[in-house]
């Protein structure tokens, strides 16, 4: 593992009295303190990549979110932990929302170090998608310590397995992206749990573990061939 | 086949003028002309149920469609026929919508005859669902005509195949309804093509043809049972 330098990034977020933003390069780096390092390269050249690994890692997703600090849709999923009282005091009335909206947005929620990871595990997967940009040989060595060998070309999938370009990052049918960031049991938000997968995948496995997911596609084709033969 | 009645009836539509919805009795009824006949009974017993079949079968569904004569979301399936300057002396300037939601509306469409064959078809379908309510001899009688026998306790979901009770009608997860109405190749909007499916078997589904789907989550086992042998 790499020591890391973890000093407190100032940020304008009235959260960081609950969660400060730490440094995530090498202890004794030189320069300034960055949160996201291991993603400065792919924000040069891919900005659009890099931020939504960044949005999908530490925000949640999908709820009918309205509030003026939040932002659309979305907010800090280590502000999900908090209790109902604590989000109060940030404005946050979890109990004037819907309790399927209260659900789903607990159900995203997780710890400020565990997101960091799931950005970094993200972006070692980025970099062994077919047609995805090199990295440079310290990038390599900073994901590589967390996650092992980066296997250029190797990337797929999670959830069909097939090959997964990097070039679908760009591509979007009527408007919705063509790779969603996925994860095998869609309540838990941690690096061995998250990967990209097409978003007709992703929406195919829904709710279902990857385990279940199989299960059930399984038992369709079970039934399938046996209305055929019958 | 049944001889119907066919006699044209007076709706307060603007529509009508287009395409006349006709009386679905047989020839030389009794009573009042009607054009869902078919439904009388299910419409008393379970009026949801008999609504959603009348609308699905007769709507489009799903494009952001803003208009304050179409309704929300929905227009009759063959007013989709029309062309762009016959729609615009109905006030629907299909030429101000995104392609994508002209494409996905006029994919809908279908001739009047066909909207009500599918509403016939869906009718007897759900009478050989598990749970489902009992018909009148004359009622059977009338769908067999078209379909062939009523088989109590045999109805499936189209995509898993597995039973499909009617009790689902009435259960909804998160707001969303847990049986949705569902066409084989989702393309075509006629009886040998619509069935019913869970929510989450159409979602599966998404824009694949049955036959597509079945062959793609076959792919998807044989790639998760090699990778896991590797």
């Amino acid at each position: 593992m790499i020591e890391l330098c973890l000093a407190k990034i100032a940020s304008r977020s009235k959260y960081d009295a609950t969660q400060p933003r730490l440094c995530q390069k090498q202890k004794e780096h030189e320069g300034k303190h960055a949160e996201f390092p291991f993603l400065v390269e792919l924000a040069a050249s891919h900005p659009r990549v890099a931020k939504k690994i960044e949005r999908d890692s530490i925000m949640t997703t999908g709820a009918s979110w309205k509030s003026a600090d939040a932002g659309p849709n979305r907010i800090l999923r280590w502000v999900m932990l908090l209790t109902d009282d604590e989000l109060l005091k940030f404005g946050i009335k979890m109990q004037s929302l819907k309790p399927q909206v209260v659900a789903k947005l607990r159900e995203k929620a997780a710890v400020y170090e565990t997101c960091i990871e799931v950005a970094k595990k993200l972006t070692w997967l980025v970099y062994q998608m077919p047609d995805a940009p090199s990295l440079s040989p310290a990038l390599g060595q900073y994901l590589e310590a967390y996650f092992g060998s980066v296997i250029p070309n190797s990337g797929t999938c999670m959830v069909c397995r097939a090959p997964l370009s990097f070039k679908l990052f760009a591509a979007a049918v009527r408007g919705k992206a063509a790779i969603e960031t996925s994860h095998s049991n869609p309540r838990l938000h941690n690096p061995a749990n998250v990967g990209f997968a097409h978003r007709e995948c992703n929406i195919a496995q829904g709710g279902m573990s990857l385990e279940q997911f199989y299960k059930w596609i399984e038992e369709i084709l079970t039934r399938v061939k046996t209305h055929q033969s019958s």
